[in-house]
């Protein structure tokens, strides 16, 4: 269950880092956290505006590391994507077709305009924002419509929206409301759920999977398990956090 | 007012781009259109999807159409990023720092925390979606909180995120739903509404313009502009529709 954020910081990185350009220290932390995890984790989850900021080369240095990654892994690109149709669908080709990854993160806001387009094979999956990890969220995903959220709302349209594709849309639920977990998964109960914010977000391991019963589910970690040291011992300590996680998450 | 969108689509431009990579056709009917209509636009607005599906050369070919571009237009990256804190950070140093770029826009779904970030330079301004110009966003974006639909409840977060630096937060607003640009505009007088939806996608310029009295508002025309037409003489057609429209604004 556990996938493995990728938000490669330099400022973060271990001191082995100190001495490459931005670029380098990039791709190398990517690769070595990949292979060093990867016996723990079913997924990754490279966060693009990591790559994006280190200008035009981030997105070089985001397709080393994705060939770089483990090839029986998913790897989703948390892009959060959200624009009409025929921009979506450029969205699509830049992230299934030009980078290859497995599925996206996608925004809801204008509708399922902006879904459908990442639905076209079955064998990739839109992972939709419905309720997130984040404190100010609440500002608009908790806003009462007809007496319940805005989040039910747009997870329902989501799961409509791949009606015909089974397996095609997931959500976003942040770890951080179990209890909103809880509630989603009773509603849709086969439904793929992306669940970040476990960790450095303050997520509870064990009411996540509480409130996911046995719903199909991917925990997400980030920061706890990239920067689990600093030291030379890096490596060992993002596996020996990646195992752990594995661990309580299989219980 | 005019905003012209580069959405640069290689299987619609013009014959002499048949020949060309699509990077280099990109890259060239770019430049071209922006040398072409520079005279009647105050902005330009690429569409960050159609550099992307270019693969990672993309972000290397955006690069190069904004130096070409005039110095002296406003640069809105059409990006629709929404993340939350220090990721938005990340997107914020990628666009406004990388890239250059003077503006861009921003998806509220994840709420303040998304757009505070983009704030931090006065000399700066997101566009935070409010009511966009697509037939879906209602799904969303209407739906009724305490008898006001969820756009105007997202303008004012967006708005009042940003009143700690004025001029810094902006709307993107539909052309094509005039009556929710109006009322946008009575509650925020004095906040730049970007509005596309012009042209191809059915808006109408004398209702947008009665809608938005005398509000700061940049107007986006994309296809209409760009693929005016398909010949050899796509150049002076772009620039006679940019000029067209232009001057329809300012009447």
């Amino acid at each position: 269950m556990l996938c493995v954020g990728l938000d490669p910081d330099p400022t973060k990185m271990p001191v082995a880092f100190r001495e490459c350009s931005d670029i380098e220290a990039v791709q190398d932390f990517c690769s070595a956290i990949g292979k060093a995890v990867a016996p723990f984790a079913c997924a990754f989850k490279p966060n693009l505006a990591f790559f994006e900021a280190l200008g035009p080369e981030g997105w070089h240095a985001l397709k080393e590391v994705l060939d770089a990654l483990p090839d029986d892994r998913l790897v989703i690109l948390d892009a959060k994507r959200g624009d009409i149709g025929n921009t979506a669908d450029k969205y699509a080709h830049a992230f299934y077709d030009k980078l290859g990854g497995d599925a996206i993160t996608v925004a809801p806001y204008m509708g399922r305009d902006s879904i459908t387009p990442f639905l076209q094979d079955e064998e990739r999956c839109a992972f939709v924002l419905a309720a997130t990890s984040n404190a100010s969220a609440a500002e608009v995903q908790q806003l009462q419509v007809d007496g319940e959220p805005v989040y039910r709302r747009v997870a329902r349209m989501a799961v409509d929206a791949g009606k015909e594709q089974p397996g095609t849309v997931g959500l976003v639920v942040g770890a951080t409301k179990p209890e909103q977990l809880a509630e989603l998964r009773v509603e849709f109960p086969q439904t793929p759920f992306l669940v970040p914010g476990i960790g450095a977000q303050g997520g509870n391991i064990d009411e996540v999977l509480l409130a996911n019963a046995s719903g199909p589910m991917l925990v997400n970690s980030s920061r706890s398990i990239l920067y689990a040291s600093g030291g030379t011992d890096y490596i060992e300590a993002a596996a020996a956090s990646a195992r752990a996680l594995a661990i309580e998450l299989s219980v």
